[in-house]
């Protein structure tokens, strides 16, 4: 057995190390960081699936093949690793982020295309929780498969799992501000407030999610892309689809790219939903994110702080309580330094989510 | 020769580990460590003189004794250490944080005393910046003694080096805030914005430095005792200065043990650096931090952020700037955490400092 640091997942190219070291067997680490990246991978691609990676090894811990989930409709992150490894899979092992399913969808269920394979024994990281889905271990058990959970989180499956819980796409709200909570100064100007590393890192966590919403306010003052773009500018392959949110009428020539459009909150999140968004982004302005954390719809938030002050100018939300205990609370869950900026993570509270301490 | 990830120093009892490594013959680490500890230790209670420490230790790297500065008019790091070392001193090797003095003070110069005790070679962190103190180096070089600068920053003599640079006090200003930027509810309250870690670190940093700053509008709307405590609620050794700023008449019944009182931030900054004040913290309110703010003389600033959001309240300054590009823009130190808040550190840009990717 070997105790291991291991990564969560990389979060803006950073690998994020959880405090607890996973006690794993020796000949499993390998496959297990090469799946948890095959997993990082194909984040923001996946949905309605989670972005899982699975990676097929032999018993003296080399690597045969690796895969991470397609695109909905597509193969799921063990059926392509199987798929690599052909007949090299027969009585090999195999290591996935999520429990294979069990679940008759647009492609058959995992946990069969395993047991055919002449897989002998699987690992999985953390549990399916979908009703349809769950079971997996249960029936590749049945088939004669050994079954182990290893119990790790995985960085790149939360937003995931806590919008099965939710049944509603899982919320991370994004603010770029001063030091002292201004998002534009008194005369409205608030051009590169933050810097390049902080407006990149913002670029890579929009090319992870499902979508970006946006108020008609927004729109109608900044007429923005939306798009995820790399240093150079290009778009990244991922794009997020655009939302607006909200019944001011908009001109008909707009950058946005065929955005979706829904005039509430609610008929915004029930259809998102419906249509396979798991993983959003709400990038403002103030009336839409006001809204959505009176309503307790914010899952996440991240602040980008400059290290400059203003004294006055326009804030980021409305006002959310009139006294100190009426404050929104979340809990503080990293800090990332994006020189001369800082990226704050607040997380809900009370959230049932087992990385709460990351 | 070793390649030392040398502690600057500790910051809330946590260590601050240098980015560059230092690179120093083996049989002075333990030395090292040692007085950069001794100096820590000292911090808060040596103005006007700088919280130094010094070893002495023999060619195996033994450390024989240690000394940190004594308050004013009382030794210096380097009599100290000698004076515990005694006859041991002879023939052995000395390390101390800051170059020795030449000076001839209400102490001798340290420089006359390490020669007197038979010190062979000595090794200094930092440069002394003074004219009349300066030399030491030289004059023990003319004396026969071997001198070498090991050039490795000292997180607790960076407040008084600045200081003699700037000919006054080292000015750190102090927030506590909601990540939106709210000092203060609505309604006025804001008890238990940040929670007990970050409390005590600020009373830990109460206990390094001279004086605490307050205008007289805090002191009237709070009443504030603005001593430093410890986790049990009692007073820390050391105790900072009250200094009130303003001219509101204030009553004569205070919380405040026997204050210093100014009518304006010119006056107080002289008279405190006359007085022997090299590091001060400014507390409040607003007023008092704006205007020096305004006047570019906060060299740090201390921004306690507790993960809450209020929408709207009371700030922490005052109009700084029209547009983004009048903001006033700092450098981004560290970040704390202190959960369940963080304490962000932003030190003025272009600081004539060594240490500023610390």
């Amino acid at each position: 057995m070997t105790r291991l640091a291991l990564p969560l997942g990389s979060w803006g190219g950073e690998q994020i190390i959880h405090a607890r070291h996973a006690k794993v067997p020796d000949h499993i680490a390998g496959a297990l960081m090469a799946a948890l990246r095959a997993g990082e991978q194909v984040r923001g691609a996946t949905s309605p699936n989670p972005p899982v990676g699975a990676g097929v090894f032999d018993q003296d811990g080399q690597v045969i093949s690796v895969g991470g989930t397609q695109p909905a409709g597509g193969p799921h992150a063990e059926v392509v690793a199987l798929a690599a490894a052909g007949e090299h899979a027969r009585g090999a092992e195999m290591v996935v982020t999520l429990e294979p399913c069990n679940h008759h969808g647009r492609t058959g269920p995992c946990s069969e295309a395993i047991k055919r394979a002449g897989i002998q024994r699987v690992w999985f990281c953390q549990k399916d929780p979908g009703e349809a889905e769950g079971g997996g271990a249960q029936r590749l058990r049945d088939a004669g498969v050994e079954v182990r959970a290893i119990e790790l989180p995985v960085l790149a499956l939360e937003p995931w799992l806590a919008a099965q819980r939710l049944q509603r796409p899982y919320v991370v709200g994004k603010v770029a501000q001063t030091i002292d909570g201004f998002v534009a100064a008194h005369d409205g100007s608030s051009k590169w407030i933050t810097g390049s590393a902080a407006r990149q890192f913002s670029h890579d966590v929009r090319a992870n999610v499902d979508a970006i919403w946006v108020g008609t306010g927004t729109v109608l003052a900044d007429n923005p892309r939306l798009t995820a773009r790399g240093e150079n500018g290009r778009d990244l392959p991922h794009q997020p689809q655009p939302v607006v949110v909200g019944t001011r009428p908009l001109p008909a020539e707009l950058a946005l790219k065929a955005p979706w459009r829904f005039s509430n909150i609610d008929l915004a999140m029930q259809t998102s939903w419906q249509r396979g968004h798991r993983h959003v982004l709400v990038e403002g302005g103030p009336g839409l994110l006001t809204s959505m954390l009176r309503s307790d719809l914010v899952d996440e938030l991240h602040i980008y702080t400059a290290p400059k002050l203003l004294g006055a100018g326009k804030k980021c939300v409305d006002m959310l309580g009139e006294s100190i205990d009426a404050a929104k609370t979340f809990e503080m869950s990293r800090v990332q330094m994006l020189q001369p900026d800082t990226c704050t993570v607040l997380k809900r509270k009370n959230h049932d989510d087992v990385h709460r301490n990351c």
